[in-house]
């Protein structure tokens, strides 16, 4: 066994981390303020200077322009980048660009690698992943109403998708529609590349959460698809096969977006310690004398550390035994994390009183939009079904250990 | 005992819980999307209603056109108002005109009565509470640094202060400030009535709440007073003893939120129910088949039903033994409370998948701006500890029970 | 509303209080040590006093001896009785004599009440409820092997039963068994009183709770009925109606249990503040002033003034509209106050530190010992889904509020 | 990173694991209730088979007579041993002897080992640690009365401690005594060799927890050291010592404690999931087709992993930093792993219903005498404090990362 940061991250960390908290942490409010369609110069220019520093687009082959992480090391890294809300979209691997940019490399054709990927690495375009419907329980990627019928050399699409995170300035969507209605539940829908200036792809809204629309790669969008057509060659990978590819880019996913809400949470407790030593509360005591606090602190330094380990362990484990090997942990983290960071944001927001709920503190923008942590992906209640549901298995007859 | 509903909210409650179910919940979204500005209109159409039907203002005296319910029966009206976010505005008794109105009535001139409380209950005037700091906790009153100098016939106003409810478009603040920092802790400021046409009077912002600051009643402004000059006669009540007007503030003030708190509540409940109810699972099971969301129910009802109960309690006491007598439950009640209507609200998201946290439902709004009520009046936690002190007081010397 | 203690309980409760604390509780743990047996004499003295008291029997008629108190007014009396262990039985009304003297009053033939009922009230024959079954989930009471077949003018009794609290030593037992086995799942049982000394009636062991198997009324025993034989002038009531009677049993019985839980809650809280103000953390400071054990203290006292008005308002709901209007309330009762009372002993236990796991304290008793009440009567987890699904009825077809 | 299984401990571990399932488990419940004395002939032979095997003493260095195990491979092995009451029993290295070989290995002198140390690894011995004092909170072990009094060659130890694990029928005694009260705070005790045979040694008695005083190795003595001579030549280590040795014994006992801990929560989650695949609901369901039951299964494993990997991580740390390094991570994981426990052990109760509180499952011994893990070796608040004052230095003077 052997807990120690890989020789690799150990050399990258210090600077990333030291170039989010003093580039990226300073502008973010404003960033946030403005939107990100005014903020274009500015985060451009960080963009370029991550670009230069040697660290963009960590999880990408380096002939694609990236790192070449492996998972561990990209967990660390994702952790980093949490640090900010900036951080992955500076450093070129935002959700959902991260995981389109992973099934082009992995399914897309030689046409789509040069015609979409590339640009996407490069930073030059931005792409949504179209999938969650408001009709149906998003937890169950084999019900869905959005077809892709076949019209000779081209599919034609109708559906209403929602939560389409970042559509808003996308230059195309990778769109899940039923193509085989009669199929086999895990072996109806294609993925299609949809370029969102083709007529019939409409944008309806930016959906508030908690009542901010937001814009640009900050948004999560509702679309219709009305006789959307676009040529067959849009297909990404095989025909009927979207399961399969989804459940590919699950897995990676799940581990960014855990150690994404580390960074998370870490910037929390961080937040929480300085404004607990700095709250003074009369007598030259500060907040952090009281024991109410320091339970919190401590707690949550407990439920943090336990669950980074769990995160680099489900890495570590798909890393080296696969996806399949490693699905148990990948359900497990998911509720196990979310809810930690959901309680370490609530704490900090707590110790830091009336400012903690303002927009003040970058506290309550991750109260707002990071409650999604526990629905997204399937809500944590599914997850748990699934793990035990398999667990009993073995138990089925009598089995068990 | 008797727990049966009072002969007189027995008459009005049903009446009034219909009008809000069938006039304020289907325009609620729109006036929070369009602002209370831009829903002036509509709003005072909705107030004419209410004025016609004899509900107008619950808890002012008949004489100044209020129906004059005591404390118990204006609870219950309360948790039938909290039902809709727009309900007490739209009767006429929404924090914090309703404690502006209960302290002028109790400590106003004559001619203040007639300058600010006849047109406030009228609701011809709109008001705000200038309390809290940015510089000291909240949660405790007796530290502040603005200050009221006097300067022959006039109070010469300076400070900093925050958090001041719907100061946005209001004719004028209650200022707390300081006119003898040398008196004892609980005798150094005085309650002065404040224009907020007179000079120096600097509404800075109103604060974004989870990126929203609202408008006008529906927000929190960030206030500068500069050498804000305003006659001796704007003195309310005696000098110095702003605090003990603070406190008689505090106990109806307290019954109210917490049964608008239990108004949320039952809203959430209900609407998780018609949520889990409706929502298909796939094989003609509705999510309300699953035993975890029955769990959430029937764990939201037991608490909703006993936070009220002691709400009741407490309003009670206040009325028959006095807000003294009651301080101990008024305490309990606070923190217990927001914390029964924070997990309810919490739950209903749940159950509601991503439509929960988008600004479709009403959820997503309580969920935000009601995250404060577990800070606002003082942290729980400070209450916990208030509590705990003075029943530990008993047992300081071996005594105890 | 009126939430004052009613005029009788007023009266009785101050000595009825101070008879538990000053005669109860000094002894109680060592009655608990040397055994029910050992203790006849002293306890035979107790009950003694408190028949000379006249507070002998609270639930019963005058004519038979009790006191007659209603329902609200016997909830108050079974929270005083509950800070001492030895309340109920001293008093002539514990589990489950004071339920099998209700039914038996309620439904018992005047042979029966003249045989059983009468020295049962006077505290000279204890009895038991015999209907667990091990090889069933107690929380379905229609689910029964336990059978009685009707041989002649006898029944003829087969069956294993478990958890029949106080077997050990009863004089008789009611016993539920199948005799109608074709019959509705609800109409399918009859009660059947045994003696304990008829053949083949075998108590196989006081079942131990936690390592103490107890033993005469503080135990639960596991019963072989082998063919025992009584006859059909036994049948209590009239025959397959044991769950309707059950059901008559059920409702006070939950009021009882839930008043005598507070009174545990009540002592456990009172323990905890003794403790914490008395136990020296060095430097003079006491463990009260620590901000955990204040919230603790804090907490424990809002949840259980809010279960007490709980239970209350469910007692006065059955007394004034009976059992089937308010069996929503007495579902709720049972999980919520069972959570709230393990969760206080659980606080006390941890503020006394090794001590609290002790037998030196009575809250090592509780802890132990209590455990069950998240169980017997149906576990908590069938109560919530019992009163969600009830809930959920009203929104099953686009209903609700 | 390297998050498998050391090559050594996977060889064990099978073998290790199918022992104590196969030949520990099955008697467990019958030498809990017949006790260790009348079980000795039974622990004995099962004691052979382990030293048979080359399991024996795995914490103890090959030299006298074990497996000399590294931190992490014992961690995994104490895991293993946790799986029934009677592992580390039974596999030679119980607490407290566990602890006293190595502390006697590590500052013993060499007749000190020959005499001592020789027969404890043998298992011809058993000893036990005298530390905690009824009148102290043990959570502050530089507060203590119990004093040694130097006279010529001799010291005289008087004394009351408590909660002396295992004392009855000790060999020995290992006692922490303050040698001089006038020193530093971290330096006024020694530890003092002291045969329990020694005239003034007086085992008051096994203290009852919950009711069960238990017995030999299982108990927990009160003991009085009234004029006790020892020569000073049982002066373990250096005089006035005693806290820095103590320090030593904690880091490795904390993770063979929490690791322990873990074995115990597979187990309860083990029972948890056979229990609901058995039990039969009705209609051919069982309990783990319930959701609840479902998330408590798949709760209980995240946090059982979790708890796991923090556990070896800290173990790791010790073994390659120091335990000074690591005592941050062994203060989380004493709160933390005994948190979880509590909670895998309480909801195993509540899927097994009535069978879960009775000594008839193992569930309830350890629900009993494992309560103690959230007090002993310091309360877990007291271990919050100590991390979160560490951490908020870092903060004291606008610190911080």
């Amino acid at each position: 066994m052997d807990f120690s940061t890989p020789a690799r991250a150990q050399r990258f960390l210090p600077e990333v981390s030291a170039f989010v908290r003093d580039e990226l942490q300073p502008v973010e409010l404003d960033v946030l303020r403005d939107g990100f369609t005014a903020s274009a110069g500015r985060l451009r220019a960080l963009r370029d200077k991550v670009k230069a520093m040697g660290y963009w687009a960590p999880h990408m082959p380096e002939e694609l322009g990236g790192m070449q992480l492996g998972l561990v090391d990209h967990a660390l890294m994702s952790e980093a980048l949490g640090h900010s809300v900036l951080g992955h979209y500076v450093f070129g691997c935002p959700a959902p660009d991260a995981g389109n940019m992973e099934i082009l490399h992995k399914f897309g054709s030689e046409a789509q690698k040069e015609r979409w990927l590339a640009p996407l690495v490069a930073g030059e375009m931005r792409s949504c992943f179209s999938m969650t419907e408001p009709e149906h329980a998003g937890s169950n990627p084999t019900r869905m109403s959005c077809s892709a019928r076949r019209e000779g050399d081209h599919y034609v699409i109708n559906g209403h998708k929602w939560f389409t995170t970042a559509a808003d300035g996308s230059d195309f969507a990778i769109v899940m529609a039923v193509t085989d209605p009669q199929g086999d539940a895990y072996r109806q829908a294609s993925m299609i590349i949809v370029p969102t200036n083709t007529p019939g792809f409409d944008l309806v809204r930016n959906i508030p959460i908690m009542g901010d629309a937001g814009e640009a790669w900050a948004s999560h969008g509702e679309i219709q698809y009305r006789d959307v057509r676009v040529p067959v060659d849009n297909l990404l990978g095989q025909e009927h096969a979207a399961f399969a590819i989804a459940q590919e880019r699950l897995g990676p996913g799940r581990i960014h977006h855990c150690m994404r809400w580390l960074g998370i949470c870490e910037r929390a407790l961080d937040m929480m310690c300085r404004r607990a030593a700095e709250r003074d509360m009369g007598e030259g005591k500060p907040l952090a004398s009281k024991q109410i606090v320091q339970a919190w602190i401590a707690e949550s330094r407990a439920a943090i550390n336990a669950s980074r380990l769990s995160v680099l362990q489900a890495a570590w484990k798909i890393e080296n035994e696969g996806f399949y090997a490693a699905r148990e942990e990948i359900s497990l983290i998911k509720f196990f994390v979310a809810e930690v960071m959901m309680k370490v944001i609530d704490r900090a927001i707590q110790v830091h009183g009336a400012l903690g709920i303002t927009s003040d503190t970058i506290l309550s923008w991750y109260y707002a939009h990071e409650r999604g942590s526990r629905i997204y992906d399937g809500p944590d209640e599914v997850h748990k079904m699934v793990v035990a549901r398999r667990m009993l298995k073995a138990y089925a007859k009598g089995g068990g250990k």
